[in-house]
């Protein structure tokens, strides 16, 4: 949903609605208009400096004073309501590290809405959050997968053990994944498409799993590995059921 | 690659290069165009009727008269020379039966290369060919898996079980593909975004596997399930070696 022009942007700021981004024109010059870019700013809301006529495209009012917020539908759960779900069960839940490509985000909800996921943890910076691109690309799968988004990754990961997780990083150079032991809550770490799994948030893993590689190129998309890694733990809770 | 130009694009016709598609001028009138026009479709080539600033747009010579082709500098590998790689070993084979969209197969072509697959196999027809996206979002990975691109999927399969392989189709509605022995040489059959594999095909195949779903959509990217499968192949593979 777009929210335009000077006043309806400030008002939007005093709620605690969750922006995904503001557009502000690159020019603009009055008083009343440098005060709400500070106030945005001072917000750590993410800002794009664009030209007039990206303004004038994207503005469906025509009165946006050259600011337009992207304010998200979308209801985000709190890290409780995951954790609720997972109480007496042995819980799934997956860490997204940084993916800041939205059609990324919105293939990996698909990948954790069919696998059953009990819930996605993903930060509020640094991250691509849900927006219509991601609605899109998720293909309906986003409606059914509780979504949370947390200040900081590294305080879910301590809440997260504290409720019986165990907490693995996927990424290279770690033991490869078919060869640990996955059943139980668990909790699956993805790195960014970029910087993988930061060196701090890794640090606090109980272990890092690898999917082997036999190329040369040896890269695989974000959501494919994704992927790959929920689904090896679905076997495992598949394969363990079945001895049962 | 692009060649425009009416008498460029009539000698191209003459060759055997891989025409992905030709760019038309939607308003032609002149004799010559028209019987350009006539011989392209004959060829039975992927034409797109566009706007002229749609040409304008994309015409690098600024003399396309109308006529712009785009020739994949790939070079196809055959059939053959995959077999032949498969020829002392536990060959692994994937087969993509009309998957149209550039971005899942250069998504499919990395998975591919991750998992040292032998070679992928693509149709004439209804396929998306090797183009500058497929090359892009492939990452390098396309310089290192070889793409055999056949007139006839099911004469493949006819093939490929001559020379000992066993063939699977991923789908929905098979046996769950944990429970399938997908180890010895094999080959997969990935089925299109839309319309999955086709009848014809999966009757060819040996058994029809499936990935596992717990939701309510259900619904895996194209190339995120062909990462699932391919990759539960590789375990099994991993898992005998480690037997041994």
């Amino acid at each position: 949903m777009k929210i335009e022009g000077r006043n309806s942007v400030y008002e939007l700021l005093k709620t605690d609605k969750e922006i995904d981004k503001i557009l502000v024109q690159k020019d603009i010059k009055d008083e009343a208009s440098k005060r709400l870019l500070n106030a945005i700013k001072s917000r750590r809301i993410k800002v794009q400096l664009v030209d007039k006529y990206v303004i004038d495209k994207e503005s469906e009012s025509k009165r946006s004073q050259g600011f337009i917020a992207y304010v998200s539908d979308y209801k985000y759960f709190d890290l409780s309501d995951i954790l609720g779900a997972c109480k007496d069960k042995d819980g799934f839940v997956v860490i997204l590290n940084e993916i800041l490509d939205p059609h990324n985000l919105g293939s990996i909800i698909r990948v954790c809405e069919c696998a059953g996921v009990d819930g996605l943890i993903i930060g509020k910076d640094r991250s691509a959050s849900v927006s219509d691109t991601v609605m899109r690309i998720s293909e309906g799968a986003l409606n059914h997968v509780k979504i949370a988004r947390v200040t900081n990754i590294n305080n879910a990961i301590d809440e997260l053990k504290k409720e019986g997780f165990w907490v693995y990083a996927a990424e290279l150079g770690g033991s490869e994944i078919y060869k640990s032991d996955l059943t139980g809550k668990i909790c699956l770490v993805i790195g960014g498409e970029d910087s993988g799994v930061k060196k701090l948030t890794k640090s606090k893993c109980d272990g890092v799993v690898t999917i082997p590689m036999f190329g040369k190129v040896n890269s695989l998309n974000a959501s494919v590995a994704c992927g790959i890694a929920v689904y090896e733990i679905i076997r495992q809770r598949v394969m363990k059921n079945a001895e049962k």
